[in-house]
């Protein structure tokens, strides 16, 4: 490929809309361009490095008998509306009515479809197991589409589904594809790491994350160095042992305007300060936080059913919305309102203590696990201006259970009694057992080897492919532009003609030619003119082609320039062995 | 690839909604299954095909110089309301608002996406010319999906477009196309014809289509034997010399109750007898047709400008719908109603003639160019129960006019003079000259040589990808089921073990893996049990595998059966040879 006629325009700014460094750099060095928000054109580069991308998706998915398949992103809504999603997917779905008025939509994810095509096709035990996978454009109205092409609401995903007609069944396709993921992910050039993860609205058991580790990612993880780690949604910490009751009797103290923790801290330590000297802290106070549920719609309840929720927490922590989100799914989470607090009158807003709550005065409570048996806490009194002190756990107060729902701290401890440390990271691929939701909604029975007829057993698998190259390109750069890894750059050598007289271009297009011929995919900066040197090395290193040939003034003397565009190395070498360095560059890296 | 694990399921029965043989037998070989109306789902069998032809479509584009990119399929409405295709598509576009309520649709096709993209990149004469193509999914709204993937409302289309700074370099782009599209054709696998197009609703100027010649197509072209050939859409057949004028003075007779034409021939030669004895035929009447052109909306329009348009053709004629509609394009044409009539009462329905007609009436008067001057016709005197014998075109009556919109028959004089033979065809590839309508509207402007802004000249040019897929099934199958090409078959060979014993499916299994090393393709009917031989060779003929290895009752003999699935022929080979001659076979028929 000839630079002078690529489909390319380099830019030397960042664009306006661009937060992320690798999503910068994919636009301004023309991979991908915006075509609407979080839809994205690709453009001959980029499209290099997304085939790239799936074809390592594909060959691995192959490899473990997978069989690729592709349906159709218009769908219509009856399959969808007999497992619900119809409704649940809320307005992340794109609905759209045909000329007809039949209402269709563009597919998500594709569980229905591929169930039903099992349906279709096999009747028998016989013809499980099976996995079959498409490579395909979804289709999600993100509320906030993000960094390019790693949040779009129009992106390629590979969707995989397993069909077992047991659990064991379903517990080895899910082993098969957890392995063939760990392949993928070690071949696509980032730091990942595999966390035990929520399977969330989806339904289903077992369910693993492949999250990039990135700062800039939108999910949290933690792990314990030991071997665990886990997205936040996922994690569950230890159920606080009981300890020795260490207080008199609870008491009711004046607080007049502390409606907030710190005002409440800065109150007991003025007006009523500890015996023994120590002051009042927020993890001493006991914070009791009220949500709406929104359950799912039914023929009862067409707006779905409100349940109030309260959760105890140390002061000291927050309610981590996503890990509640988790927790209470399918059920949906909104704030409780002033028309909420009106209509639970002896609630006593900012002053709410464990006297008010409780199913049986109408509002299920529930415990952060940190809260031991024995522990005392200050509370609300249900009174305003009034909070109790040294109320303690199991003596007078109790609630209905507990919810992991506080935000993890660094230094927590993990379900293995080990510390915890945080990180961020930026899911790639998710890998669960989603039992038989699907097949029970759906009606995917096959006989088993008595004859009778059983509901199969369901894996769900997805990766995102385009968000892969933008992980990549995040995970992959310095500050002069990409460094892609091998596996999947638009091209395994950029040549650079880098002077002004023929002999150079001449040798420049022979060389790229003859590395052709072997098998290489090159770029030659042909580029004569007005286009000094010093622009081409520039280009060269923002696209970054994993090895730059330079065809310089060193031809000369017989010499062309080697560079190694991520770590900077350059070296010289006779021209008439310039080719055979260069493959044994190229195939020295391939996995 | 075995059998027994591939994702598939043969079908004895034809499927109710097909109609043509090569959809059918797509269903039953299981290839493709139907998700909604004209929206398919690819099964594995399917998409191997459909792999191909992408592969195929790809290659030869490549080697023209094309670039490949991918624009999405979900688009913003800006654009196409800058065209004016948002309304012009009609009901033809699947339109749709997102969570915000901004308007969008999923692109039929992407003229303006492309036009953007080279307008966002490029800014001179020295960058074109380009040529971009995407291999891409694309959605309108049929309003009678057919045949399968024939005419899907989700399809896959190759589409490209060509931008040069002058008409000469567009009609050199537009050469390079059509000779990439010659070759791709020629490596599909079926029988095609390129004719002269209409460029229609697009706008432009040269236009060809590439027709694969099928008797169930929709499309009807016409040839002359010489190398002419055409849509009917755009032949034009020569307007007819002057003739003398051999018959007296016009004359009004009553023809009561003959408002057809039949009725008015049978009432001339019963009560009007010519006094040559000759008896009069529907060849010697003129109809006068009356539709209304509805106009593209505009300003002053919202609803579209409605004109009456008058079309005389000879009564044994009919108005060819579509020819009519690609010559009023982008006008759309509607019934002439009751309501019409009743707006223009000097109409006498039935009995319309040339002198109720005419741009000075208020009704536009165009006629068929058979109609010469100097020949004699009885039509409508406008008045109930009243025709008028003997009006000479040219003498008594003159149009505003010619119009190519008369249905063509077969015999027909072509534009060179030689009578035309009439055929059906399916649309497979459409190449023309937009020219600057799209980079008129879109602001697709570059500096020429002088520095000068000039508006880039386009080319469009369009593949049915998947519609290929279902033209190679209606043009390649016998009646036991598809018989593929060898460049688009879902494997090379079909190995089947047709016995019982083991040694058999030990051989089997070692010839498919031996053909695998040597880079074949292969499907191994690998099914024990209760599928007997019968069964395997039905379902091989059905999936059409063009090479069939049996490995049965011979094989005690050192003999195994080389079988072509098209010619039916078949020949035994020593075992040991079976490999290096099914290599031979495979490499014999590739192009």
């Amino acid at each position: 490929m000839r630079m002078s006629s690529l489909f390319l325009r380099t830019l030397r700014e960042d664009p306006a809309d661009a937060e992320l460094p690798g999503h910068k750099l994919l636009v301004r060095a023309g991979y991908v361009r915006r075509a609407a928000p979080g839809v994205y054109s690709w453009l001959p580069l980029g499209l290099r490095v997304l085939r790239k991308v799936e074809g390592i998706v594909r060959e691995e998915m192959d490899a473990m008998g997978g069989q690729e398949l592709s349906f159709p992103a218009l769908l219509p809504k009856e399959p969808y509306e007999a497992t619900n999603r119809w409704t649940e997917y809320g307005p992340n779905l794109f609905r759209l009515q045909d000329r007809k008025g039949a209402d269709m939509l563009l597919g998500p994810t594709h569980e229905e479809m591929f169930t039903l095509a099992v349906k279709d096709l096999y009747t028998s035990y016989k013809d499980l197991p099976v996995s079959l996978y498409q490579i395909q454009t979804k289709y999600r109205d993100e509320a906030r589409p993000r960094a390019g092409v790693l949040r779009g609401r129009e992106f390629v995903m590979k969707d995989s589904y397993s069909f077992d007609v047991d659990e064991a069944g379903l517990s080895k396709s899910y082993d098969a594809h957890r392995d063939a993921y760990v392949k993928i992910f070690d071949r696509l050039g980032f730091e990942y790491v595999v966390v035990h993860a929520d399977s969330g609205a989806m339904g289903g058991s077992a369910s693993e994350e492949f999250l990039a580790v990135n700062d800039g990612g939108e999910d949290t993880f933690v792990r314990d160095g030991e071997g665990y780690a886990a997205n936040v949604e996922a994690v569950t910490v230890p159920q606080a042992e009981p300890v020795e009751v260490t207080v008199g009797p609870a008491h009711v103290e004046d607080t007049p305007d502390t409606p907030t923790i710190d005002t409440l801290v800065a109150a007991l330590n003025r007006d009523h300060p500890r015996t023994d000297g120590r002051a009042w802290t927020a993890a001493d106070t006991l914070k009791n936080v009220i949500v709406m549920l929104v359950h799912p719609a039914d023929e009862e309840h067409p707006e779905g059913r409100r349940e109030p929720l309260a959760i105890g927490v140390p002061g000291d922590r927050e309610v981590d919305p996503k890990r509640l989100e988790a927790k209470v799914a399918p059920a949906a989470v909104e704030a409780f309102e002033e028309r909420d607090f009106a209509a639970h009158p002896h609630l006593a807003k900012g002053y709410i203590g464990p006297g008010a709550l409780g199913e049986e005065r109408g509002i299920r409570y529930l415990l952060d696990p940190s809260i031991a048996v024995g522990s005392a806490w200050v509370t609300g009194a249900d009174e305003h201006g009034k909070h109790v002190i040294d109320l303690v756990h199991g003596r007078d107060f109790t609630a209905d259970g507990t919810i992991q729902a506080a935000a993890i701290r660094e230094g927590d401890l993990g379900p293995n009694g080990r510390p915890l440390t945080l990180a961020r990271g930026i899911e790639m691929g998710h890998i669960f057992q989603l039992g038989q939701k699907y097949a029970e909604a759906l009606g995917l029975k096959v006989l088993d080897e008595n004859g009778k007829l059983v509901t199969v057993h369901m894996g769900s698998y997805g990766i995102g492919v385009t968000r892969a190259v933008g992980v990549i390109a995040e995970d992959n750069h310095d500050e002069r532009g990409l460094v892609w890894p091998r596996s999947v750059a638009p091209f395994d050598v950029h040549v650079v003609a880098a002077g002004k007289s023929d002999e150079i271009f001449v040798k420049a297009a022979e060389l790229s030619e003859e590395l052709e011929r072997h098998g290489l995919q090159v770029v030659y900066d042909d580029r004569a003119g007005r286009v000094s040197p010093g622009v081409k090395f520039k280009d060269a290193e923002l696209i970054g082609v994993p090895t730059i040939l330079v065809v310089g003034k060193g031809l000369a003397d017989g010499v062309v320039e080697i560079k190694d565009r991520r770590t900077g190395d350059r070296r010289e070498v006779p021209v008439d062995e310039a080719v055979s360095a260069l493959l044994a560059e190229v195939r020295r890296r391939e996995p």
